[in-house]
């Protein structure tokens, strides 16, 4: 056994299938003055091929995981639009007489090793990004098929030295069953992907494997811990199909659960709602149990296009959501772009520090004219279902005021056209910045509601950024800061009367529900795979019993006491369970 | 009167000078195969002197500006050291037969071209480097003379298309009086080195500007609001002579005060430091009427060098400063690398959001080598003075506990080896972090002294990156969660009964002033500069006076009644000070 990193929860149990390395032999050849012309127009057609082929990957991707991770794919796109590209290899046709291939995989080094010079990681991310394009036009040049994997043979664990997101993409069959990596870590698009498929991933296991793993080695992943076993003997091939059934009776049992509402055995009702991002995750959030949608991102409608989406083309989405819902909940978030969020046709500066810079609610309030028609989307929405608005990043009562005030002119406008709206469509606001959680009391005032995005708030509160591999250790939701800073925020809400969620990664933590249950928040916004879990957990604990640990925790001086203090409790809970 | 954007605070009065462009005329050459080694050895021959010219100029630069500013010239540097940009130039004079000059002309403009077409904001400063870099080159290679400017004239203010950090240095002479630049921008390292050097500087004016402006016109330029006047009339000349005469007034008033302590009419000391990065800052300090050193950065000491400083290169640097404050107040802050400060010799990560990476204490606790070699080597230093030491963005009870843990390691190491220091030398943190302001009353109960760094504090709160200029609008100390954060931390430090100051910028604004009284904070360290202005207040403030506007503030909802309450309160004393 050996281990690496687990990077997509699930066991896997089956053969190894080896990926073969992607590299052809290029022959060299010499051309004519008379073949430049031909030679131009070869690498024109094999970057249209290449370009088409990208984009195809892009939208699949874009359909099954429903988000930005297919975004990446633009980045490839470019290269092949930049002019540089072009002329160098046009350069070497002309100047060395040599094939189109040959240029391309003379330019693909040039540049690969040009940029690798610099010693500059931004660099090095793109010089990959070079040979992965570059290889593809290559590819097209040589005429050589697409490597595909087996499908007359059983499923299997397919093994890579490393796997690009469209390599992922490529085997997302019925035929793998779960992957190994030598390379990689939990925070690649890769491995995002590979969560958000739910294939079972294990990463960098480079440094523990003394040697290569071969085509048609029996094996077993456990992508949660990042087991490897190589030729597993019997005892263990049992073990891990007992966990593996284990885990699908699980599911099976959650299943019941679907449309049970979510009740405290005492009578609380915590609302449990999913965070979408398009009408496909919305399916399968209601599969998954969801009572309705306490974020719906819109960052995605931004995205994969070349302009802004016009209002009917929002419309269209927004109301086809609500009407899915029917009366249920559906909370609306203004566009949440920046940050890490680009969209390709929209200027985005170049950013020090992305994450607090021009993003969100600050890009809609510079640009009014992109809001309104957001705003008047939303609105039109609202007359077929139960929407609220919801704006994101706020710092300020000002920025609420001022959104508020686009918000008014939406409506005139609706008014004097004839369009129809819910008239009491109710605004909410994310508390996600440390200084909305210090005047929450004055915002109150303002919203009829508060969504506490702990991921953002985390990373401000404790200066980290979470997607800093470097520093993943700071990273600590049960912080006493947190805790305290979540306590401000609902006792202000409480005060004012306004109803209080959670939508942060937090929110679907079953270590923190009886902390959600202390505090008394109305409902928690987190994704479909979280819900039916919390949901079995809500049945079983009392409101009454977690409003001891409410003070408890707040005594606490350390990360490591609270999730101890949350661990007594839990452990307590289950065993009254047990023996009740 | 034409109005640019005012970079460097100062009036002056004078002729223009306008600053030739930069650039020469290259005369094509053929050479020979056999002059090949001939013109390698020509190029390398210029870029050792362009290297050593570059490093004279950062080192210079260094001992005026005393910081970080002069550390953007190893960027230069660097790139006369890549192995990419001398094969481009080699390449050129193999292939096509040029010269080297030629050769290293075609070879900026080749990368400037590349870089500026990858349409990459990122990119395009790589390739203003390259092109200054390749400028300087090329003016060896030509044997043309550096251009100076005119020294047997009238002092002039100059003028420029724009100014790059060099060009700069080399103006800093008796003979430029204030600087116009066409394009700039406020936070340019440009603008930041006139601010350094006292020079007055209007920056982008072009699209104000109708004609150019040419040598010999007589101007009056004001850095302050950004206003140039162009050939000004008499009396206009007559008024911003008296204005220049009231700031050196100003000047010389102040100057009496260098000795005077610092206390309000009604008695209450408060204490203003010096924030200082060198020896050489010190003295400025201490001229300037600073009490002690409420903030000694200790990143100087590890910049613009190639390893790690010695325990004793330290030790002999904190003593010097201990010494020369005599029993006076040093505040030594461990270091804080990382964010935006990095030095060559350490290995920093490439980071999306360095600002909340891996830097200050988490560098220190990581490296626990590298920290305790500077505990040392500032506990040895103590034994000379009243040393007390600082450790920069905690963000819990942990990081202190490991922080100190380090301490009492280095002291049982001293005490074995027989080393004298201060045994009860006292420890304190910044409070910069939205974290340890919400669990300040835990912090308060492990540390001898607080400090609020508000400039982080402020960036963290309200999700602003203050470098960023695309929403500088938004940086906003007098924001009421700001107001609500420094009570808090101010609160938790009385509570446990230990001291607490104030370090940010905020601590040296005059109108933050009544807050600080109100809050009862113990001391204000801040730039040298502002210092006496602020001491002349604190002369004329009396602290009851100050009691009733605390809890006004508190109740403020948005930055702009805060910072009326604060006006009209400032008003209000003025008058009476005017009228007692």
């Amino acid at each position: 056994m050996i281990t690496g990193i687990g990077a997509s929860p699930g066991i896997a149990i089956g053969k190894a299938f080896v990926l073969p390395n992607w590299e052809w032999e290029v022959p060299e050849q010499r051309i004519d003055v008379a073949d430049f012309a031909r030679e131009f127009e070869r690498v024109y057609e094999g970057i249209r091929t290449s370009k088409h082929e990208i984009q195809q990957i892009r939208d699949e991707l874009c359909e099954v995981v429903g988000r930005e991770e297919s975004h990446i794919f633009d980045a490839h796109i470019a290269i092949l639009d930049d002019p540089v590209f072009m002329n160098e290899i046009q350069g070497i046709i002309q100047r060395q007489y040599k094939a189109a291939e040959v240029a391309v995989k003379e330019a693909i080094d040039h540049f690969v090793t040009m940029f690798d010079l610099l010693d500059d990681d931004y660099m090095k991310e793109r010089a990959l990004d070079i040979k992965d394009v570059g290889n593809r036009l290559l590819k097209h040049l040589l005429g050589v098929p697409e490597i595909k994997l087996p499908s007359d043979t059983q499923p299997f664990i397919l093994i890579a030295k490393e796997l690009s997101p469209s390599q992922l993409v490529n085997t997302n069959s019925d035929h793998v069953l779960g992957i190994v990596t030598l390379a990689g870590s939990t925070t690649s698009h890769t491995s995002i992907m590979a969560r958000a498929l739910g294939i079972p991933l294990v990463v960098g296991v480079e440094a523990a494997l003394k040697e290569p793993i071969t085509t048609g080695q029996s094996l077993i992943i456990n992508g949660t811990d990042g087991a490897v076993y190589i030729e597993p003997d019997q005892d263990t091939i049992s073990f891990y199909r007992q966990l593996q059934q284990r885990q699908s009776d699980d599911k099976r049992r959650l299943q019941h659960l679907v449309n049970t509402p979510s009740i405290t055995p005492d009578g609380k009702a915590l609302r449990l709602d999913a965070n979408i991002s398009s009408l496909k995750e919305l399916d399968i959030a209601l599969a998954g149990g969801a009572a309705g949608v306490g974020l719906f991102r819109t960052e995605f409608l931004y995205m994969d296009r070349n302009r802004f989406p016009k209002e009917e083309e929002q419309l269209a989405v927004y109301r086809s959501v609500a009407e899915k819902l029917g009366g249920e909940n559906l909370v609306i978030r203004t566009l949440d772009i920046g940050g890490d969020k680009h969209l390709d046709y929209f200027q985005h500066p170049e950013e020090d520090n992305p994450f607090m810079g021009y993003r969100a609610i600050r890009i809609s309030l510079d640009r009014k004219d992109l809001f309104k028609t957001q705003l008047r989307a939303i609105l039109r929405a609202s007359a077929y279902g139960n929407i609220k608005l919801m704006y994101p990043l706020i710092t300020s009562v000002d920025e609420v005021r001022a959104a508020n005030e686009v918000l008014a002119e939406a409506k005139s406008e609706l008014d004097a056209e004839g369009l129809d709206y819910d008239r009491d469509v109710e605004v909410g606001i994310m508390i996600e910045v440390p200084a909305a959680v210090m005047i929450a009391d004055l915002l109150a005032c303002e919203v009829d509601f508060f969504s506490i995005g702990t991921n953002d708030l985390v990373q401000f509160t404790l200066a980290v950024d979470r997607m800093n591999e470097e520093i993943s250790h700071l990273y600590e939701p049960f912080h006493p800061a947190l805790l305290r800073m979540l306590k401000l925020t609902v006792d202000a809400a409480k005060a004012q009367g306004i109803r209080v969620g959670v939508c942060g990664e937090l929110a679907g933590d079953m270590r923190a529900l009886p902390l959600w249950l202390s505090l008394d928040v109305d409902g928690l916004s987190m994704s479909a795979h979280s819900i039916l879990p919390m949901k079995e957990r809500v049945l079983l604990t009392e409101r009454k019993a977690c409003s001891g640990i409410g003070e408890k925790l707040q005594r606490c001086r350390t990360s490591r006491e609270l999730i101890a203090e949350l661990q007594i409790f839990m452990d307590k809970l289950d065993e009254k369970t047990a023996n009740g």
